[in-house]
């Protein structure tokens, strides 16, 4: 990693540093010659193993992360404990940082949690939407041009008719009436209601105050390796139970265990998936990268569509070649979705900015997950029966 | 008023029983025969004080009120004090009461408010739309086919070039790509955002779970007296502050008080109108003719579409031929909003169920409030200096 000269080094507060991007992020910045600050409440931890589960790959606590990262890294972050929602506690990191860009990651990230019930369904709205809320005050108030990275998900979008623009506003005809609109968002989960919300929120708060923005809407995200992650210490957390893990890695959790990988329904879902090290390289450009003061500039941020059903078959091509059994098996999908459906995307920042110019194969990923993940066999067996789907959409 | 033949009547729960809708929606129900419950934690009479202000007419407390009901109309509400946030406390009520329909009134309802500071947004936030998760749950959960009657507002339209639809989904044309989408919002404060956030939120439990919903997108209310209030003891609040008072109510006091009529800018903001009479009979209307289970019946309500300046004309004009010296005065907006704007809005619903037939003239209420208003002026008048705006949308 090419360390930047100093006057080009930025501040940045990542929020919800302890977590499956935020860690490795951390890492990407430090690595980079930037100054970076975290603060996480270490909700994921609890929530995961209120499911009965736990990072597929043993990861440090949070202070024994910044003195891994100072001692194989040389620099480290300065990590606060607290709560976005709590916006002195917030306010408070803001003003004494007075960071160039905050990173915003301090959502409950689990759409299968949301959908747990009532409590989950209320936590999610009220933590996800509050915690929004307190960092456009606290930026606003600050009254310094900070740059807000504010991490969405493609689902906003549903899967529409339409190609789905990377734009905020698009012009259409309604009631034979030329108008420009927000571009249409329909939601999957109480999850992914929050980030539409989140994204409405923000938008206003744009255009009221000038709020400058960076609002990813990002497919799922795989892998549990970037390139800064060069020690079993700088480990970040890897999910891979029915509430938190996201479907490649589950399959991949799956085909090491023996068991089959199990596609929800159909498995035409398609979707825009990006490795951990793309979602990393992705954010550091738009970090190194700001919109213009007051801007708002939406990234759809993903590397290539795939079905899930098409990302079964890798694995199991992949695993084949390594000598591991394979088996594909469709399960009654827990969720209500498309199984078969139009899908476009557009994306132009990221690849303005760079990204996409390295071709990378999907396969060679999915072989090195499979590798970091067969040491731990014996742990991932541990929380095998937490692999398969128990929150069910309907009820 | 007609009473129902018993077989006619439903069970109806309110939720802010005691705010100016829910207390004369509860006298209206109870008077045509319906069986009535209401729910309040009594947050606006607390909100209300904390901006220095009250009601402009005295109120009677919530037992009082139950008191009164039973004296003057012969029936009577259950009333349960509680926070319809507390999931346990409202299952309980709804598990208690089985009502046909609950009609959600329990929400922060001032757009000033909400954006006071980052505590007020952010409780605005939490509270609504955590309510309608809670609502939702504990109507699925009961099994009963119970219809939700959610109060929105048309300011989650905006002022768009398009005619507004009275519907939940709108066809149209993206990038050259038809798909029916949910019609576009775009909202004005962070109160107004929270109806647009529950709205889609109930959307999706509708399609989802088949909850029975109608949604009403209610435009400014005015008045403070229904056939039902005969008495002062009947009374409903009447707010006429810079965070609380809605702008015909404002208006009137200001006449009263022999203040100028304050209208926001150019006064060019084009709203649907109705009086508090006129909302009565509108909800009636809806709750004895409920959507088919399961359906989602979207209602714009609203009488007539007035400018804010032609509204301080007709206040104007009346009071002057009521002795009154009214003068007009344009201040700076205290909110970001067009001033000039296109606007017209699709009603059918409430027409096809008989409102709107008899011919009402505007003026005619005027004249009424300023009646009923002219006892109370010493009390206006103690509260004169928490009429000006306070809280500005531009910080």
């Amino acid at each position: 990693m090419l360390q930047l000269v100093p006057g080009d080094s930025t501040k940045v507060l990542i929020l919800g540093s302890d977590g499956y991007l935020g860690w490795p992020l951390t890492l990407r910045l430090l690595a980079r010659g930037h100054e970076v600050s975290g603060m996480d409440n270490l909700f994921t931890r609890r929530a995961v193993a209120e499911v009965g589960s736990t990072s597929g790959v043993p990861i440090l606590g949070p202070e024994g992360r910044v003195r891994a990262a100072k001692e194989l890294l040389g620099s480290s972050p300065t990590f606060y404990r607290g709560d976005v929602t709590n916006y002195k506690a917030l306010e408070k990191v803001i003003s004494k940082e007075r960071p160039d860009a905050v990173v915003h990651f301090a959502e409950q990230r689990s759409a299968p949690y949301s959908m747990i019930d009532e409590r989950h369904a209320a936590y999610t709205m009220s933590n996800n939407i509050v915690g929004t809320i307190n960092l456009i005050y606290a930026v606003m108030k600050s009254g310094r041009d900070t740059q807000v990275v504010k991490m969405g998900t493609m689902g906003e979008f549903g899967t529409p008719n339409f190609d789905i623009p990377e734009a905020a506003w698009v012009d259409t005809k309604i009631n034979g009436k030329m108008d420009t609109i927000t571009v249409p968002k329909w939601a999957g989960s109480w999850y992914h209601w929050t980030k539409v919300h989140d994204t409405n929120n923000l938008l206003f708060a744009n255009r009221l105050w000038g709020i400058t923005s960076t609002d990813i809407m990002q497919g799922p995200v795989y892998g549990l390796r970037t390139t800064d992650i060069t020690d079993p210490r700088l480990f970040t957390r890897f999910d891979f139970d029915g509430d938190w893990g996201t479907v490649l890695n589950r399959y991949c959790v799956e085909a090491v265990l023996g068991m089959p990988l199990t596609v929800h329904g159909k498995g035409g879902q398609v979707r825009g998936f990006l490795s951990l090290e793309d979602s990393m390289e992705a954010l550091r450009l738009l970090l190194e990268n700001p919109p213009e003061p007051g801007g708002y500039r939406p990234v759809n941020q993903f590397r290539e569509l795939y079905s899930v059903a098409e990302l079964a078959d890798f694995v199991k091509d992949v695993g084949g070649r390594m000598g591991l059994d394979v088996k594909i098996t469709n399960i009654k999908n827990p969720r209500v979705e498309k199984e078969q459906h139009h899908y476009k995307v557009e994306s132009k920042v990221l690849p303005s900015l760079g990204f996409n110019r390295l071709k990378k194969n999907i396969k060679d990923e999915i072989r090195l997950i499979l590798e970091d993940l067969a040491p731990y066999k014996s742990r991932l067996g541990r929380y095998r029966k937490a692999i398969m789907p128990r929150t069910l959409w309907k009820k």
